[in-house]
C-alpha cells in the first residue's frame, strides 16, 4: 500500500488543529468535508471564508483541493487535501446559476436532498418520493456540465434511481451502507447499489453508528465482512470509505442537521427522544488515527493489498480525477 | 350594491399612479397584490420597501391593509386597500420562523407552491404530486397560527387536497377557474372545489385568458354563466373574483414568473413558443375600470343584488375578517 492515497469520502468534524494533526497521524491524504447543511448561499460563503482562514493558519497541515492532482500534491507535501461538499442543495437556494458559482468557489459534491423534500429531490424521511423534480433535472445537468458530483446519501430510493439515470456522469453515495446488512432508512437497497455501480458511481462506507449493524458495538470484522459482500454486488472498484465522522461536535450540531429551520418541533432523525445526541463511535474507528486499522481489517477480510488500497482511497482518487472538471 | 365592498383577490400590475387611479374609477376597495414570485426573503423585503414608498407617495389613493377593517377604512376614505401576498413560498426560504416575520410585515396570503415542487408542496407542472411535505405540514400550522392564508392557486391536485385537510383554518384558491369549464392545468377539479367550499374556503375567479374558455375571446356572458354553475357546486358565499390582472407588465415579467431561476432554458408555462408573452385581456375586462361591468354581468346571469355583491367583494371581506389575525 506504499504510495497509495488514503481518502475519506465524508467528514463533518468540529475542525481544529488537533483534528488536522490526527489526520496526518492516520496518513489521511484527503477528506471530503461538509461545508454546509442547511446554510443558504451567503452563509455557505461565510463557511468558505472560515475554511480559507484555516488554510492560511494551518498551511503546513491542510490545503484546499479542487482536483485529484491537488490530492497528490497534498500527499507529496505531507498534508491533507480538503474537498468541499454540501449535504443539502440549500447553498444554491432556488438559483441554478449558483451551481457554477459554487464550483468556482471549490464545491465538488452536493446532495440533491437531505432528509426532507428539497427543490430538487426527495429525502429519505418523507412519506412519499416522487423522484427528481423539474428543477432537479435542470440542476443535475448543470452539475454535470461544471463538475460537481451528485451525492444521494440522504435521498429516498426513487429520487436516487432517477438521479443515477438523469446524470450523464457517475454519481456518488458518499456515506451510507447496504440496507440488507443493516436496514436503516439511510442505508441503500441492492437495486440502488447495483444501478450506482453499473454507471460508474461510488459508494463510501459509513462508520456512523446508526448506519452500522450493532450500532456502536459493531466490530471491525463485521464491518469489513460487509464490505466484502458489497464488493461481490458492486465490484471492488466502486467502493470507498465515507466515515461520516462528526468528531468533537456538540449535540446541538446533530440537532441543526436534523431540524435546520424547517420545524419548530424537535425531529430526532435517526436518533430518538431517549438518545437524541451523537452516538459513541465504534471502538475500532474513533477518529482519523484509526485508518491504518481499517487497512488491516480489509486484508483480514480477504482483500488483496491493491484492493484494500482501492477501497481506502485510490478508487476515490480516480473518481475525483474524472468528476471534478468540466464535462468533456 | 350601494355600500358593498369591491375586492379583487389577485393582481400583479406594473404599479403606477395610473393603475391606482383606475382602481378608484372602478370603485375597487381592496386588491390582494402579489409582492413576490421567486423573490427570497431579502428581495421580498425590498419589494415591501418599494410598496412603502408608494403608500407614502400615493397616500390619497392607496393604503396598506393588514385587516378587514383596513378595507372598510379604505372605502370610507375613498382609497384602495392593498393586501400583500406571495405566489411562491420563496420569501420564507427554508425558515419556518420567517412565517411570523412576514406576517408582521403585512403578508396575508402565501401560495405553498407555484408551478414547480417547493419545499412545502407540489406545483401543477410537475409530473408527480406527492402532497404536502414534512416542512409543508409544519408551515401550514404556523400560517394558521399567525394568520397567513394558505393559497393553492398554482398547486397540484393532491397537494391542494392535503392543504385543505391539514389547514385548521379555511384556505383560498385566489385565482383559478373550474377545470370542467376550461380544462387548463391551472384550473381546479370539482373534487378540489367541493373540498374547498366544505371547509369554508374561497375561490377567486380568474380573468387571465389562459384560464378562460375561449381565451381572450371569452365573453362576459360565458364568464358569468360559469360563475353561476360554480355557485351550484360550491355555494355562492364561497366565491369571489381574483382577476390575475397583470396590467402594463412587459413580457419579461411573465418569463420571470415561469422561469424564475430554476432553469437556464425557457419554460413557456401556460404559453407556448408561438405565444410566449402575456395574452390580450378579454374585451369585457381590460382593467380595474371594468368591475362595474362584472356586476351587471352577474345580475344578468341571475344572481340577486346581494349575491352579486358577495361575489364582487363582500365574501372576500368576511374571509379577510376571519383569516388575517392570530388563530383564536
Amino acid at each position: 500500500m506504499c504510495g497509495a492515497h488514503v481518502i475519506d469520502g465524508l467528514q463533518y468534524a468540529n475542525w481544529s488543529e488537533k483534528v488536522f494533526r490526527e489526520m496526518r497521524k492516520g496518513s489521511v491524504d484527503a477528506v471530503h468535508v461538509t461545508i454546509a447543511y442547511h446554510e443558504m448561499f451567503r452563509e455557505t460563503v461565510a463557511n468558505i471564508e472560515a475554511w480559507n482562514r484555516m488554510f492560511e493558519t494551518y498551511s503546513d497541515l491542510i490545503l484546499h483541493a479542487r482536483t485529484g492532482e491537488d490530492v497528490r500534491t497534498a500527499k507529496n507535501t505531507g498534508r491533507t487535501a480538503i474537498v468541499f461538499g454540501a449535504q443539502t442543495p440549500a447553498p444554491i437556494e432556488d438559483d441554478i446559476g449558483l451551481v457554477e458559482i459554487l464550483h468556482s468557489l471549490g464545491l465538488r459534491f452536493m446532495q440533491l436532498s437531505y432528509n426532507n423534500q428539497s427543490l430538487l429531490a426527495t429525502g429519505c424521511y418523507e412519506a412519499e418520493d416522487p423522484g427528481l423534480t423539474r428543477m432537479g433535472r435542470e440542476v443535475v445537468s448543470e452539475m454535470n456540465r461544471v463538475g460537481i458530483v451528485v451525492d444521494m446519501s440522504h435521498s429516498a430510493e426513487r429520487s436516487t434511481l432517477d438521479a443515477i439515470e438523469a446524470s450523464s456522469r457517475p454519481i456518488a453515495i458518499t456515506h451510507a451502507n447496504p440496507a440488507r446488512w443493516h436496514p436503516a432508512r439511510r442505508n441503500k437497497s441492492d437495486t440502488v447499489l447495483k444501478a450506482l455501480a453499473e454507471t460508474g458511481g461510488m459508494l463510501g462506507f459509513s462508520l456512523y453508528p446508526h448506519h452500522l449493524s450493532g450500532g456502536s458495538d459493531c466490530g471491525l470484522k463485521e464491518f469489513c465482512g460487509m464490505i466484502a459482500e458489497t464488493a461481490d454486488l458492486m465490484g471492488v472498484d466502486r467502493l470507498g470509505i465515507g466515515s461520516d465522522l462528526c468528531q468533537d461536535q456538540p449535540d446541538s450540531v446533530v440537532e441543526w442537521m436534523r431540524v435546520g429551520r424547517w420545524t419548530k418541533q424537535i425531529d430526532y432523525g435517526e436518533g430518538s427522544a431517549a438518545a437524541p445526541g451523537f452516538p459513541p463511535q465504534p471502538k475500532f474507528f474513533r477518529d482519523n488515527r484509526d485508518f491504518p486499522g481499517l487497512a488491516a481489517g480489509l486484508r483480514a477480510a480477504g482483500f488483496s493489498e491493491d484492493e484494500a488500497a482501492g477501497i481506502l482511497g485510490e478508487n476515490w482518487l480516480r473518481f475525483f480525477d474524472k468528476s471534478f472538471g468540466p464535462a468533456r
